[in-house]
């Protein structure tokens, strides 16, 4: 393809290619075996034009996938962070959100490479604290601050830990998705939520 | 040691004696590099000795962790399956057995194996399936048989997914574990069935 001519766009190209080529990467071969310089090759750029953005192959891979959770899991709020829908129904809010993780758990696409990921979260102490604290600490603030709000409008117990709510939200559909232990769809999504909501109810 | 004359306790040692080194190499150096030649030779007996008694690898490994997962999760029941405690008091009784469950997984010798095994399950689909009909399969249906029993006397809602509602009391553990996300401790697995139990109070 010609060169564009416009370095800002030329360099943003660039960018999305070299995450693309990261995802796909750890989704074929398994973080393992991703080199910088076979997301360079897939991306068709040179190595020094990753080194300009990331410190190696770990931050990349993130930035990879924090992408993807952000075009996957809710809207890019401020600063470039991930904001849950707020609508002021929490149960409606809710099963939106679930519904779409559930599908984005069933589709191959979305679900290869974060399954490779998450392989390595759970061998990988090290990688497992990154993860933490860029990928899956922002994601559960958001969430956290949309249950939160909830609590404030009355509509979830306020004396409930905000990381076990999330736990029995998320973590049974987790399971269910790494151990292939049964159906991910959307009455499935629905019936998760609305026993979180009774779990979760105002006493 | 000398050699027992008795041919049965001999027998029932040489079957923990295997067990036991299974369980220890796959703890060691995981499911992938454990062989057969490397059990018999840990634990003293003769290959033909684990052929005798298992057709391969993967049917040793899971009666190790059968026996482990026995041992751990409730008495043996009838035919060598597994039950919960039932007095009555299905608090009470959830409680009992998620502190215990809880204190295995905060147990580095009693996890580390778990571990092992379920970075091998969650990559390995026709293992996984495995593990489903002869480890999981198992105890699952022994927990469902006393949250039934629970549903009887009306202390749970006898509309609810018993699938789900597993997942809602043991994936929030399970998801803890495996990300080394938060501590484990008596308080959380009390918090835990506190919220299972609003959630799965009838209405």
């Amino acid at each position: 393809m010609p060169k564009d001519p416009d370095p800002a766009r030329r360099s943003e190209r660039s960018r999305q290619a070299i995450l693309e080529a990261a995802r796909e990467l750890v989704s074929e071969v398994g973080y393992a075996k991703v080199s910088i310089e076979a997301i360079a090759a897939r991306a068709g750029v040179g190595k020094q034009t990753i080194y300009r953005w990331w410190r190696g192959k770990g931050a990349v891979v993130f930035d990879a996938f924090l992408a993807l959770s952000e075009a996957g899991e809710g809207e890019a709020g401020e600063g470039g962070g991930v904001t849950l829908p707020d609508t002021g129904d929490i149960e409606a809010d809710l099963k939106t959100v679930m519904r779409a993780t559930v599908a984005e758990f069933a589709d191959p696409a979305f679900e290869a490479p974060i399954r490779a990921l998450n392989m390595e979260i759970v061998s990988d102490p090290e990688l497992a604290a990154q993860y933490r604290e860029r990928l899956a600490g922002p994601v559960d603030e958001a969430k956290k601050a949309r249950l939160r709000s909830a609590q404030r409008a009355g509509q979830l117990a306020a004396d409930v830990d905000l990381d076990l709510a999330l736990e029995l939200l998320y973590a049974p559909l987790y399971q269910r998705w790494l151990q292939r232990s049964g159906p991910l769809t959307p009455a499935y999504a629905d019936a998760l939520v609305d026993l979180f909501l009774k779990a979760m109810r105002p006493s």
